[in-house]
């Protein structure tokens, strides 16, 4: 398969715009976010002056990634209180803007929160709005320094678990630097083991409907001189059962308390086939997207997207006006279509969890709290 | 679910055009498809006068599927022989047109056979055209019938093992008369479960990247009035999980002699998802699929396609002149993808063969060679 070796791509640098920063121009403080319905065609700054704005851009999957959500969501409660807006109206519309990803909400609460104890203990409103500002972007900072410490641990476990090198991995949708704070969750783990000389392929499933993979990961992939190669997701099997897949890395939208794991539509048939074929399925995220509140699999929320997404052919590089245009029907006029956004790994399908504090495997309830509470010790130190 | 549950399209027929047709206008004999590549937004008519005009229709997949693409060969044959062209020339253009499909060889053997033993018996050229044509109708005939008692045994199968009816069937591809001289294959057990009442729901994977599922499988299940959803290839693992698959219904393009199948590529990850959820995994082909000269899934060959089926977007409905336009590219420039046409399932994650012959389960070699010669002895008496 030499033959489909993806060339590193020479000259192409890691993205000049980050994914999220928080700006302040003189009309005013806003969050400006790396618009990623528009990659990997163009690099489009989307300007974002008030919290309807950032929901739109949630919504629409502009900004989207868990721990992404999460700053987002953080920088949206401080932007409505820096600018005099209703804090706790706009903390209501960020948080119930996506229901599947835990992070928005803990990013939209945790700078309430300090809002809410700033005005307690006293403050004035604009400083109130300046200690949730600084609460975002301490939160933004950590998830820098999570991500360095999920692909120190990641590696380090495939290391443990694939001695020798030269990983096959193979990886669904898009957990890089554009779900993240940092340099990402999944993606990161290969990133580093690309570094460090022992990445031999990354392959990356196109991701429908929306091609998060081809689109994003992909993009990713070729800015960092990776070798990859794309395929459609039900060609994943194929290489299983060629023995091309060493292991598979996924990011996680949720993960409940008994280690079920949230993520985007196609991991779990993903982790069957890493079952059935002996392969070490790795799931990788900070321990923000764990959420103990949620008892199991069953008791996570799965967003249902509309199923247009499904029937009709839409390309992000229609161009200004494109989303207008509407997408290129597919399917017969009529046609219903079933699209979830997020499927549910068992615990009993997951090698390992891998966080900032480290990695538990087996996947147990136990193993999971522990390493939440160490992290909570840190937060609260 | 039952917000998902396509409307039954009041008013819409069946297809105004077969599949594929003999026809002899003024101007000289030509075989006409339904140019599968416009579905569902138009029913074209596509005129193949000569040999390469047919291989260039089978390359582009304007005509596909395995037990059609045997009657579009024997045309093919006949049509050269006809029109006084090279036949041995024509043969083996059409057999190396494709080469994962055993029907195509087997529809050209054929013709060209009856056309070789006219010509050896003394027949003059023009006579012996009329036997390869008179050949190729048959073909056509048996493979019409071949369909009827597929959906015969595959819902007599049906119905022993998921006693009760109101069956949630999942396919993948396209098998329905589209593929077939007849009803098809998988589409038409489905079809036929429906027409008694016990179908409960149809669900159409859309079968990336040439979604053959979504433009061919859903304009058939709306033809038909039946009741189906749409879904991306990677969602069907939710369905599994879920408990709402009573059965997998795939064709084959090709079964080796150890009853490993090859289908569009997705069906192994159907097979392994079946198998750990418990659910029956029933492949439906005629015994001209069969190719007992293939010892196994390894000594299969998988076409391999084109990256950019994968890195670019097309739509089918762009309209005439939208085939040079080519597709809108969704991943980065220069993005190399791997994407095999189809994958082998092995037998021992197939609960049933079904066959015009009946049903072999469990599946095994010397089960299906009895199935192959009980076809032989009807095929030679």
């Amino acid at each position: 398969m030499a033959d489909q070796d993806a060339q590193s791509p020479v000259g192409i640098e890691p993205p000049a715009l980050p994914s999220i920063r928080w700006d302040e121009p003189p009309e005013g403080p806003v969050v400006v976010l790396l618009d990623q319905t528009r990659l990997p065609a163009e690099e489009v700054g989307l300007v974002c002056a008030d919290v309807p704005a950032l929901v739109r851009a949630i919504q629409t999957l502009a900004v989207r990634g868990a721990p992404l959500l999460g700053i987002a969501g953080a920088y949206g409660v401080a932007l409505a209180a820096v600018r005099g807006h209703d804090v706790e109206e706009a903390a209501g519309l960020l948080e119930r803007a996506r229901p599947t990803a835990v992070n928005l909400g803990y990013g939209v609460r945790r700078a309430a929160a300090a809002y809410w104890m700033a005005l307690d203990k006293g403050a004035d409103p604009q400083r109130a709005a300046a200690v949730a500002l600084a609460e975002a972007k301490a939160l933004h900072r950590e998830d820098a320094e999570a991500s360095r410490r999920m692909a120190r641990y990641g590696l380090a476990l495939l290391d443990e678990l694939l001695p020798g090198g030269g990983h096959q991995l193979l990886t669904h949708c898009n957990s890089g630097a554009l779900v993240s704070g940092g340099e990402g969750t999944a993606f990161a783990v290969a990133l580093r083991a690309h570094r460090a000389g022992r990445l031999r392929r990354l392959w990356v499933d196109e991701t429908r409907p929306l091609l998060q993979g081809a689109r994003l990961t992909a993009y990713e992939a070729a800015r960092n001189g990776m070798a990859y190669s794309l395929l459609t997701d039900n060609a994943a099997g194929s290489l299983f059962a060629a023995g091309e897949v060493d292991a598979v890395l996924i990011g996680a939208d949720r993960i409940a308390a008994d280690g079920s794991v949230a993520n985007k539509v196609g991991s779990y048939p993903l982790a069957v086939l890493a079952k059935y074929h002996h392969v070490p399925f790795i799931v990788v995220a900070p321990t923000t997207t764990v959420d103990l509140e949620t008892a199991d699999g069953a008791s996570i929320i799965v967003e249902q997207r509309p199923g247009r997404e499904v029937t009709e052919l839409t390309s992000p590089q229609a161009g200004p006006g494109g989303e207008d245009a509407g997408g290129l029907l597919v399917a017969p006029l009529g046609a219903q279509a079933y699209n979830p956004a997020f499927d549910i790994t068992p615990p009993e399908l997951i090698t390992a969890i891998v966080t900032e504090e480290g990695a538990v495997s087996p996947v147990t309830g136990v193993g999971l709290a522990e390493l939440c509470a160490r992290s909570s010790q840190i937060t609260i130190s």
